[in-house]
């Protein structure tokens, strides 16, 4: 890229500099680097994440060094031309989905084709027949038709059974009519459809015989496979730009009264009979729920990465920036003379940086936990035993709920941490923040997603309660969390926490039994104020979130505990295990994010009466203690994560430290440097022209 | 603005219709929209409000139909327009400050001239002599020059004395040298440098005979005055894109040994003597703090209208949004037919939204004080009284920490609130919020900022316990709050809240005696740290913030109370007074804001041991209570509020409720909408090309 301003070549940082500043942090270690990143990966994908890597770094298509600059319309047509050069790399290399993974997450940018991808494949694989397959899937997979998904609507986001466009069966022609009756019927936020998409799978009320069967999934053509113009009856634009995301063309949708044959409602569940447009019940609703689960458990492992990415330009750069001088322990260099403090060594930048490389670390043990339980749910369910799903699908959605919006939030903590220099896009946390935003709210909105979370742990509660003889749950209380803490807590609803002395919070019994008596305790408020003082749903809904929260929090605890002391056959665990520096660093990184936690909430565990105020000041002291003896880590800790520079695209957060050679490198290239701005002070008259 | 997208026009949105849906809420007032509005702006700045909108509402230069659109340049070359544009109504019709801050907040776009009017004019009122005056400050405000502020620096924000740039007297030519020695000397995040001015006030090291005398100001010409180009051994550029602000240039600055005239150093409180080089102290160090003093109150009364800016567009949207049926009490239409229910009367809407409107009008009494308080300090301090100085700068240090993140998280938050459609720029929350964010780094980090409240709690507590009769400051601490606390505290440390029903909590005395009972509690306990247990400053950050949150939000508690109740010769607050159903519906919001506050830190108020754990369970009922008492007032109260819809630019906020209609018609003005992409299904082929 072209340079528009000439910066003095002989000017260098101030002493100390960044890359020797770094080269200090790595030597403090405790730890293996190498070591942690393998059980972060695991061997197969690490050699994976290289092969890749270098195919993407090296590809000209994915500079990423004019990305800042872009407006809406370069941005757009910059990921059309990614898209295509990544089709063309699948092709090549043969990638499997293992290997677009990664190749997705090293270009980070939304793209026109991530709908036809994400959605629009997968739902032909779930719900088509095999002719429907035939038909639509096999074109899809080369890519010779581009679909998206249409289901939410201008007017309907989270409730779907209220959608407002119909699918009504005319038995004369064998056909549906897909119509919007209504302006606020019409499909918005559709990934790909704006500009991208040929063919669309559009959510629409089923009707027939005048009956209202509920949304189902219709595979529509919506452009001219040679012209690429919307078809007849059909309107189609792009809804504008928007906070992130502005590299995919998020389209609306309007039909008037469009005619496709019966055979494109995606019939492998459910279906209408021609000419008596009978229809058939789908065999067994709780499947989808099962690919929910898988999705969110996908997510939720996209949260991890998302925290590391957050918590590596943040801890390295706080590394390599000074300021003030800290006069209790004023930091001096080799030659004596006293420099300012690196902000790292500041307690109030390690509370609010380590707790994120913290939650980083619970969510990587917690994703694949849910993996697991979800690879165990369908073998079970293969042979009809779907007992695990409910509270699966519970704690999914929870989960879903509290990883995301705790990611946005320690994204935005992170950038903050990084003072002025966070707020230039330079940052790197900018576009990313931007772009993962909608992460909240897509996948089920983060407060409506807690109800299905909130409604099984009330009704569970009931079951335990309400049975005769509740040492039956016992037996299922090992395979089942929620009935575990809930048995637990009926048993001794006045436990006391023991800890005496700080270091005691860093007893792991002592930290699970605070989270499931605080859990079970809020469930039981809740159930008693809905039963007996005959609250509605509605006037509930705050604690409704509360006990979801505290349920979800319990299980990242729970499973961080599990996967540092039981015996595992996973890879990744036992490297772990036999690794005596990593189970240290880990453990102190477990009780940090466990403690953190209960902090942030002391309220909930004061009010559960498991924790005294005095009890309540030694926890935090703790908290403090544990900045500490993390702080010589920090560094290496992050280093582990191994997010390439190529995907910070971040001035501040690079692995070499060069943070303001670059800053001002990166801004010499800024375009508006390349004009000129001819000013007549008389008459304060402006004229702009380009310079090139 | 052009349509490139034809949107059936029968369509319409499916019943009920917004602006039925916002007449309904309107009719539900409790009190008199126009008699609130008067409170808050007074008659004089309501007048003005009128006038000065109609002009900018109806100069096309001010438009803001394309505003979503634009890229960074065009955006830039806008925003110079509107400059100049502005600079013309300002002369034609004679605007005083007071007009100028409406057209400014109307404008709503951060100019590349900010700076000028807000920085360097300023400095040059407040430190410069009479002959610098005449030189500099007159043409300035012909805008003749235009003026930048260069403190802040690659390497240095928050530390000024840290600053690298140097200014050296050089007494064989009575003259400064102005130099940057290293690349982080660089001066950077200066408001219209990169393109706009040509000249700067640059703080700078000042070093005569070799001896450093700190940072102080010098006015340096930057630009050519007839070809606008650097002048020699300057390097000057923009400093790229941001999360906003795109529309300011921000810039950077390298000096290679710049020579300037001794006479542009701000002389009017330290000065070096020609050719001896001899520095002459400032007279009086506080002057400086009281102006500071006044900037945050005014930052302050900008929280105020940034939260009900927020406040106005979801709580409308939320009333026009429908989704889910209620079971419990469905909503029926005239007709009988059951309607899903306004998104408004979800207790968890509710909740996210009412304590911001409550926050904007907590903020608006506590600037009123503030700005009364600063009046009354000039008149003491022109008696050489400074005694209000240090309480009223660490207050206003922590206040402005304390507001303005509250500000940018409530904006997201009910930016969220809205669902998916607040995630598009058309939401009116996306530019709004990015160009708001950096409130909270400049003008003191957020964090920084804490240090400075925490310092004056310690050495007040310090000062009053160690004193032998502390009966003497009982005299001062009718006019000092924070001395009063202290007091109380020290003579009833063990004070207990005797509520006993959820309404007990709408008691005065009781919200008061818990705030300042936690805050006093937690400056003891940390006084305790650092002076018995010898614990380093550093090590007690995390606690010096909390302290800092504590006594500002006892300040906020304390004025809005003090405003619903103490007689006052202010007509805002006399118009309060004189009306009953004012009063009724500001003491609800009061109670709400002061509940919520100590719900969200519950754990300090247990800790503090003020109120038990079960007293924590009626006061969040107490919260809940008073969200459904306000719920009928909610529309009305955001309207009083009176933001434009053209300051709004949502589709969401809008006053006549047409969300719908706007989000999509507004979308088909998406320039992308203007293009074809032709697309080639067979070899994948792209081809982006303008229709138009």
């Amino acid at each position: 890229m072209v340079s528009y301003v000439k910066i003095p070549s002989h000017l260098k940082p101030s002493d100390p500099q960044g890359p020797d500043l770094l080269t200090q942090e790595r030597n403090l270690a405790s730890f293996d680097v190498k070591e942690l990143t393998l059980v972060l990966y695991g061997i197969k994908d690490l050699e994976r994440y290289h092969t890749i890597l270098k195919i993407i770094e090296n590809d000209p298509v994915f500079d990423k060094s004019n990305i800042y600059f872009m407006g809406r319309n370069e941005l757009f047509e910059h990921a059309i031309k990614k898209e295509k050069r990544l089709v063309q790399l699948i092709r090549e290399n043969k990638w499997k989905v293992e290997e677009l993974q990664f190749a997705e997450w090293f270009l980070d940018m939304p793209g026109p084709f991530g709908a036809h991808r994400g959605m629009f494949i997968p739902t032909l694989i779930g719900q088509g027949t095999k002719e429907q397959k035939e038909k639509f899937l096999v074109p899809a997979l080369n890519y010779q038709i581009i679909g998206c998904y249409a289901q939410t609507e201008l007017g309907h986001g989270s409730n779907v059974k209220g959608l407002e466009t119909t699918a009504i069966y005319i038995p004369e022609t064998d056909e549906f009519e897909i119509h919007s009756p209504y302006l606020t019927a019409s499909k918005w936020w559709v990934g790909g459809l704006g500009k991208t998409a040929n063919h669309a799978i559009v959510m629409a009320q089923l009707i027939s015989n005048g009956k209202n069967y509920g949304p189902h999934p219709f595979v529509v053509q919506i452009r001219d496979m040679k012209t690429h113009l919307p078809l007849p009856s059909i309107t189609i634009g792009d809804i504008g730009p928007k906070f992130g995301f502005n590299s995919t063309d998020n389209g609306f949708i309007l039909f008037e009264h469009v005619r496709i044959p019966r055979f494109n409602m995606l019939s492998k569940f459910s279906q209408i009979k021609k000419g008596t447009g009978e229809y058939i019940n789908p065999p067994n609703q709780k499947l989808s729920y099962g690919t929910m689960v898988l999705v969110r458990a996908i997510i939720i492992s996209g949260v991890r990465v998302t925290l590391a990415r957050a918590a590596t330009i943040a801890i390295r750069y706080s590394a390599v920036r000074r300021q003030f001088i800290d006069k209790d322990e004023p930091k001096k260099l080799e030659d004596g003379s006293i420099v300012e403090t690196s902000i790292l060594d500041y307690t109030m930048q390690q509370y609010r940086l380590f707790p994120v490389i913290a939650q980083s670390y619970a969510c990587f043990f917690t994703a694949k936990m849910m993996v697991n339980l979800y690879t165990e749910y369908t073998k079970q369910s293969s042979s009809g035993d779907y007992s695990l799903l409910a509270d699966l699908h519970a704690s999914s959605s929870g989960l879903k709920s509290l990883t995301t919006t705790m990611a946005v939030d320690s994204i935005e903590d992170c950038r903050r941490a990084c003072g002025g220099h966070g707020y230039s896009s330079f940052s790197g946390f900018v576009k990313f923040y931007q772009d993962y935003l909608p992460n909240t709210t897509w996948e089920g909105d983060n407060y409506i997603l807690t109800h299905q979370t909130a409604r099984y742990l009330l009704k569970t509660f009931r079951q335990v309660t309400s049975h005769k003889n509740p040492e039956i749950y016992a037996s299922q209380s090992n395979k089942n969390p929620t009935i575990s803490y809930i048995l637990q807590y009926l048993n001794e609803p006045n436990q006391k926490c023991t800890a005496i002395t700080p270091s005691d919070f860093n007893n792991h019994e002592i930290q699970l039994r605070a989270f499931k008596h605080r859990v079970a305790f809020l469930i039981a408020n809740v159930v008693d104020q809905i039963d007996n003082q005959k609250k509605s749903w509605n006037s509930m809904l705050v604690e409704i979130n509360r006990i979801s929260r505290a349920h979800c929090q319990y299980l990242l605890v729970q499973n961080f505990i599990t996967a540092l002391h039981q015996p595992s056959e996973d890879e990744s665990l036992r490297m772990l295990h036999n690794s005596p520096a990593l189970k240290e660093v880990m453990t102190s990184i477990c009780n940090l994010f466990v403690l953190h936690t209960m902090e942030k909430d002391i309220g909930d565990f004061l009010e559960s009466e498991y924790l005294t105020t005095p009890q309540a000041r030694l926890l935090r002291i703790q908290v403090y203690n544990l900045l500490k003896e993390i702080r010589p880590n920090a560094v290496s800790l992050v280093d582990a994560f191994l997010i390439p520079d190529s995907l910070l695209c971040s001035a501040l957060g690079r692995y070499d430290g060069k943070v303001y050679e670059t800053m001002i490198d990166w801004a010499s290239k800024e375009p508006l440097n390349g004009m000129t701005l001819d000013f007549n002070p008389n008459n304060d008259t402006f004229i702009r022209k380009a310079k090139l």
